[in-house]
C-alpha cells in the first residue's frame, strides 16, 4: 500500500500520523510526505531559520524513512491568499505522480485556516474518476489545532483507531526534531500531551497507545 | 474474517448487505446472520405465515451460504416493548459465541423503531474490553427505512463503498425469496430501486454496482 | 411563478433541476438560467472551445425554453479569487431585474469550491427586505459534486421531491448537449447514473422518477 | 387541501399552528385536530378537570372550525409507556380515515418525552406507499417545549414561514381558552411570549406576524 | 453555590466530575450526589454485593464531603423499563428539596441506555419556571461510556474546562474505592486513562489537569 | 472582568450584546469595543457619511461608557479580500494590549461573509497559550444576519441567557443612534424586533428581557 500524509506545515505529519506512518513503514509499505507550505527569504524568513527548517525536514525524512517527500512551498499561514485552483493543481500533480492508495488529511474543523484550505484542496483530489489510486481518505487530529476549533459544526469524531504501541517513542523522538514547535506541558505540543492523547485513544480501542482518525471515504 | 449482519427483520440483511455478504462468502470468509425478531402463533400469526417465514429463512440461508444463523425471536414491530437489557443480553450471547470481527447494523436514523432499538443494543456489544473480537462496525442502509427517516439529526452519510458487481443479480434473487416484502416499482423494495441504489453507489465509487456503509468504529 | 436556477457552470442546471425546470415550463411558468462562470480567451481557452460552449448554451436554452438567460462570466474554477461583494452584486442585479419567486442553488456541502462560493453569494440575495420577490429557496444536488463532498458537516438531506416522470428523457437529452461533460458509466455524469438517481428519488416519494431538493427557506 | 395537526396535548395545536390553521380555514381548507393524549378518571383525574378539558376542546374546536377532531386518549405524560405499535396503529387509523395532505407534528428536539414519542409515531405514518394522501410534513415549535430542549442534536431550524397577521388575535384568544395552561409573562405560555415569537418570525420573513415551521418532507 | 451531580450509577460522579466536586467543596460550596440506580436483593444481587455497594457509597461520600446524598434506587441497567414520569418525579423531588444551582448530567450521546434515560429525565427538571434554583446545567464525560458512543448524532464537544490540578490524586483515590469497577490499563476505567484524560483536557485549557464539560444552559 | 465585543460593523455590538455590555458596565467591569471594518474616502464613501459614522461611534461609546475602542478599519463588506493573517494580526494586537477575559464574537452561521471572517480570525486569537487572559468566548446573535443564515450546518443554539431587564431601553436608544441602520418593522433591525427577541429570550430563561449567547469556550 502507498500512503501519503498531507501536512499543511512540517510537524503536522508527526502529531497526526507519526505512529501510523512508522507502523506502515515497518510493515514495508511505501510512505510519502506532502508538505504544503514552506518558508522563504522573500517571505522575510532568515537564512538560519530556512536552513534549520530544511535540516529538520531532512532528519524527519530519515527517521520515518519516507520514500518520497513533496514540498509545495506555498506561503505558510497565508494559504487563504493562494488561489484554490493553484493549490488543487499542485496537490493533483503529486497524486498523479505518487498514486497514493491511502491519504491522510487535516480535519476540516481545525482552527488554523491553512488546515481548512488544505482539507478543501485535497477533497478535490479524491474523486475516483480522476484519482483512481485513492482507496481510503482519513482525517487526522493535530494537537494545538483540532482541540482548539471553536466552530459550531461537528468536530473531530474518530472512527478508526490504529495501534501504535511499538512506535510512540519514535513518534515523540520525531517531534523533538522540531525543537521550536515543542514546549513545556501544559503546552499541547509537548511530550505529556502527545502521550496522553495516545493513551486515551488506546483506552478507547484496546491498545496501550493508539492514533485515532475519522474515515472520510473508502472504496473496496 | 468473521462477519455478522444484524437484521431486525428477515430481508434487512439482503437490502443492506446482500452483495457484500455474497462477496465475503466468495472470498471464503465466515458469515453469520443474526435475526432479531420473529413471528409466533402467540403473536397472532397464522401457521401458514410462520411456516412460510421459516422456509424463506432456509432458502436465504442456502443462497448466501451462511455459516451460522441466530434467531432471537423477539416480537416483530414491538422491540420497544422488550427490555433493553434482554435485547443486549441476547445479542451479547451471539457475539460471545460467534466472535465476529465485522459487524453490520441498521442505521440509527432509520424510521422503524425496531431498527433504532437494534442499533442501540448492538452498540452496547461493541466495547473492545467485552467483545475483543469486534474489529469493525458499519451501518447499512435499508431501502424503505433509511430513506424514510424524517428526523432532524444527521442521516445516513456513507463513507465505505464496496464493489458488488458480480453479486447484484444474486442479491436481487435473494430479495425475491421474500415475495411478500417486494413490490412493484416505485415501491422502494423493488428490483428497480435496488438496482438504482447499487448503480448510484457505484457511480460514487467507481464500480458498476456497489453497496455503501457508514463506518462507525474500526480498530486496527 | 418565476423560477431561476443559479448554475456555477453550465450543466449544473440540467443535473440538479433539469426535470423540474421542464415541468415548470410545461406548466407555463417563467424560467430563467443564471450562469455564474464563463470561459474566455484571456483565461486561455481556445476559440473553438468558447464557441462550442456558446453553442451548447444556445441549444440548452432552446430545449428548456428559458425565458431569460443571464451570464455573469466570472472565471470558472476560480470563484474563490472573485471578491464576494462582486459576486453578490452581480447576482443581486439579476435578482432585481428578474424578480424570481423560486430560487434553486447548489448545495453548500458540494466538493467544488465554485459551488460553495455561489451558495454563499446567493444566500446574501435572499433576505426578504432586499429581495421581496423571493418566496422559496431550494438547494439541488449535482451528480459528481454533491456525492463527492468529504466534509464532516451535514450533507444533502432532501426534503422536497418533485415528480419529473414525463421529463426525464428530455433531461437526459439536455445533458447530452454537453458532450464533453458526460461520460461512460460508472462515471457519475452518465445516462445510467442520472437515471438511477431519478429512480431512487422516485422510490422515496412515490413517483417513477423524481428530483430531490433541500428546502432552505419559504415564505407563504 | 386537508390539513391535520397532531397535538400531543390540547394547546400544542394552538401554540404551534394556531395562526396557520385559522388561515387554512379562512381559505376554505379542511382542517382536523388529532389529540394524542387524554385524561381519565382511572388515571386519577377529577371529574371536574375532565369536564373542563372536554369543554376546552369543544370551545377550541368551535373557534378554529375544525372539520374533524380525533381524540386518541392515550395517558398524558406517559406515552413512553404505550407500545409504539399501538401509537402508530391509532394514528394510522386516523390518517387512513381523514387522508390528510398536510401534516403538522411536534419537533423531535422538544424536551417533553410525549412530543418525541408522537414525532416518532407520526414519522411511521408518512411513507407514501402506505399513506398516499400525505404530501407535506412540517414540524412546529411549541413555546415551553421546543425552547427548553437541552439536547445536543440539532434543534428547531425553521425553513417555512407563514404569514398569520390577520389571525394572531384569534390565536391568542384560542390560547386563553386553556386558562390553566397560560400564565404571567415571563412564563413562556403567555400573551407576551406568543406575541414576541410571532413578531420575531415575522421579522425573519417580512410579515407583521408569522408562524415558523421546519419542513421535513414534501412530494409535489 | 449548591451543586448536584446526577449519577446513573455510583462511580459516574467520580469519573465525570470528581475533580470539580472536590474543588467546589474546597471552595466551601454545598455539594450533593444524586444516585439514580441501586441494587437490591429482589433484583438478584447477593447481600455481600449490596453491603459492599453501601460501603463504597459511604466511603465516597466521606471522601468528597457530600452535604447530601440522594439514592433513588431504580433498577440498574434497566432504566428503560421505568416510566419516564416516575423518573422525572423522583428527580424533581430531589431538585425541589435540594434546590441546586449547578447541575451535572451524563452526556446524551453516551452508549449506556441508563445514561440517556437520566439525561432525558433531568432535562425535564431544568425548566426555570418549575425549578427556579437551577442556574447552570452541564454534561460531563464518562470514561467507558462517552468514548464508546457509536451514534451518528453529535458527540461530546467540551466548551467548559475546569482546573482540577490540586484534586486529581483524590479523584483517583475516590475511583479506587470502586475496586470492582476499575481495571488494568488499557481498560478505560484505569489510573492511566483517568490521568491521560485529565492531562489532555488540561493541554486544551492551560492547566496541568482539567475536567471538561459541555455547557447546556446557563441563566445569569 | 474585562470584556470585549468584536463587531464586524458598528451596530453589531448593540444588536448582539447591547444589554449585556450595559450590565457589565453597571457592575463596574471594564468594557471594550473592537470594530473590525471602517469606511474611508478611498473606498468611495462621502465625507458626510464618514463623519456621520465617526459621530455615531462617538455617541455609542459615550452611551455604553466603553473604556476602550479599537477601530481596525478594514474595508466593510470586503473582509474576504483581506488576508486572514492580517486580520488575525490586527485582532491579536488588540487582545495583547487589552487582555480581555470575556470575548463576544459573531456567530459562524451568520449570512454575512464579514461575520464569518471575523469569527475565524477571533477563533485564532483564543488559544490559551498565546492569549492567557481569555477566559470565556461567546457567540452573539445579530438580528438580520443570524436569522437569515441559509446554511445547512448547525445554526445558533443559545446556551447562555443574560438578564438585561434594566438595560433594554438603553439598548434600543443605542440602536437609534444608527439611524440609517434601523427601519420600520417588520424590518429586523427595528424597535419591535429587538424587543420581541429580548422578550423571547427572557421567556426561555425566566427574565422579563434577556440576551442569549452560545458559549464556545470557558476555562475556570
Amino acid at each position: 500500500m502507498k500512503t501519503v500524509v498531507v501536512a499543511p506545515h512540517p510537524d503536522d505529519e508527526v502529531l497526526g500520523t507519526g505512529g501510523t506512518l512508522l507502523r506502515r513503514k515497518a510493515e514495508d509499505e511505501t510512505i510519502a510526505w506532502l508538505i504544503v507550505t514552506g518558508i522563504t527569504g522573500e517571505m522575510g524568513w532568515s537564512e538560519e531559520k530556512i536552513n534549520q527548517r530544511a535540516h529538520e525536514i531532512k532528519r524527519v525524512t530519515e527517521l520515518f524513512g519516507f520514500d518520497s517527500v513533496f514540498e509545495l512551498n506555498f506561503p505558510t499561514t497565508q494559504l487563504d491568499q493562494v488561489p484554490m485552483s493553484d493549490l488543487v493543481a499542485a496537490i493533483s500533480n503529486v497524486f498523479k505522480k505518487f498514486e497514493p492508495e491511502e491519504v491522510f488529511v487535516p480535519h476540516p474543523a481545525d482552527v488554523h485556516t491553512d488546515h481548512r484550505m488544505v482539507f478543501d484542496a485535497v477533497a478535490s483530489c479524491t474523486k475516483w474518476f480522476r484519482y483512481l489510486s485513492v482507496k481510503r481518505v482519513l482525517a487526522y487530529e493535530t494537537l494545538s489545532e483540532t482541540d482548539f476549533g471553536l466552530g459550531t459544526s461537528q468536530g473531530f469524531r474518530p472512527n478508526v483507531f490504529v495501534n501504535i504501541e511499538p512506535y510512540l517513542d519514535d513518534k515523540i523522538r520525531a517531534m523533538d526534531i522540531y525543537a521550536s514547535e515543542i514546549g513545556e506541558f501544559p503546552f499541547p505540543r509537548s511530550h505529556e500531551a502527545i502521550q496522553a492523547l495516545a493513551i486515551l485513544r488506546g483506552a478507547a480501542s484496546g491498545f496501550k497507545t493508539a492514533e485515532a482518525f475519522e474515515l472520510l471515504r473508502e472504496r473496496l
